[in-house]
């Protein structure tokens, strides 16, 4: 849809990954139609995972004893948090829709992008008790995760040996994006895109770029545990 | 039980916190017992997250297309992973119990942690297709999470907000540590420390002092979906 504007966080080391594919695919697509792209490439921006100090200029709130949950809400309300996260949170603020883009890595996001989650969406930002959940402060933004696994959907079904795929989006979705407020998307998932034909790769690419057409008309999931659980 | 050998993977900035607390209460109580405790500090060690082509020394399998999965597991067979890998697998081979000390941020690890098992629990070293689960290739030891949270235990209940703590533990304890072959024993949870008196702090710390006492005649979790989402 003309003008809406899109962030894309992005996590793969290699530009001509499936992974790397799919990302471009996004932007192609939706800039075709009349969406504004930003991309945060966290590889190659080199982007910082670790929560420390260095993340709070000047003096700290409590010196005495270093807590990074209150000196990032402190230093957010204060305008002193590292210049990294304050451009991350102002695309983020300006994002209608945010795709995340990864590789599986242990049922879960790469280190990297853990650290955006850690680093960037703060108290005062994207949430403020009691405002979480539907109440958080991201609430009138959709979000999105689209991954690749390593194991195949059978793998990932109810009596699979990895269980559900459901049960490892509870954390990412309800405790990060809902949480922040975020209108959870369906995740696009591809699964163990490294075992299957060339043909069925591009299947995934051809699919993505399919719901991406029609990706603002879709309604969030309801989520809720029984969305992933039952 | 003397001369058992214990590895403490700690990740909190601050040694004045509870979980700074906890991890030394942790190294005095087994030190008593005869054991052999190594930490390994994350923040201290400016611990890497990110998995990258640093990790490998010397050329890579495939230098047309990285794959850090394959290129891990490759350097690991021909004893080419970066030495802090190396060094950290050392620890992990060595212990009998490994003990993972950490806050809860977004329902999961801090970034440091999950870079350290992005980066450690590389295949061939702690999995290789088929071996995993029960067959992992660290099948002969326990693991166990301790970790604080900011929500308080009536949030994290069934019926709360966060919904049961046991749905977050899925990726770490079934994607992660019994994906490894790890035996894993029931986690420590100091639900909301920040948020109660000193008095129930102190308590917290009792009582896994307490637990640590016998922790060897524990039996682990029965690592099925029905222990996380009955």
């Amino acid at each position: 849809m003309a003008g809406r504007k899109v962030l894309i966080i992005y996590a793969h080391q290699e530009p001509r990954s499936l992974n790397g594919s799919l990302k471009n695919l996004a932007v192609e697509e939706l800039s075709k139609q009349g969406c504004n792209v930003t991309i945060s490439d966290l590889y190659a921006m080199q982007f910082e995972p670790r929560a420390t100090r260095n993340d709070i200029i000047g003096s700290l709130h409590n010196s005495e004893h270093f807590d990074y949950g209150v000196e990032s809400w402190e230093a957010y309300k204060r305008r002193c948090l590292a210049s990294d996260l304050i451009e991350e949170q102002r695309k983020v603020q300006e994002a209608e829709l945010v795709i995340f883009q990864f590789p599986l890595y242990w049922f879960s996001m790469p280190a990297i992008m853990k650290g955006w989650m850690d680093r960037v969406l703060v108290q005062g930002f994207a949430h403020n008790f009691p405002q979480c959940y539907d109440d958080g402060l991201l609430k009138n933004k959709l979000a999105l995760l689209s991954f690749t696994t390593g194991g195949d959907e059978e793998m990932f079904s109810k009596g699979g040996v990895s269980g559900d795929i459901r049960y490892l989006l509870w954390p990412m979705q309800h405790g990060i994006m809902h949480f922040c407020g975020f209108k959870v998307l369906a995740p696009q998932i591809c699964f163990a895109p490294e075992y299957v034909s060339e043909e069925k790769r591009k299947e995934m690419l051809t699919s993505w770029a399919q719901r991406l057409k029609t990706i603002w008309e879709e309604k969030p999931i309801n989520c809720t545990p029984e969305w992933y659980f039952k």
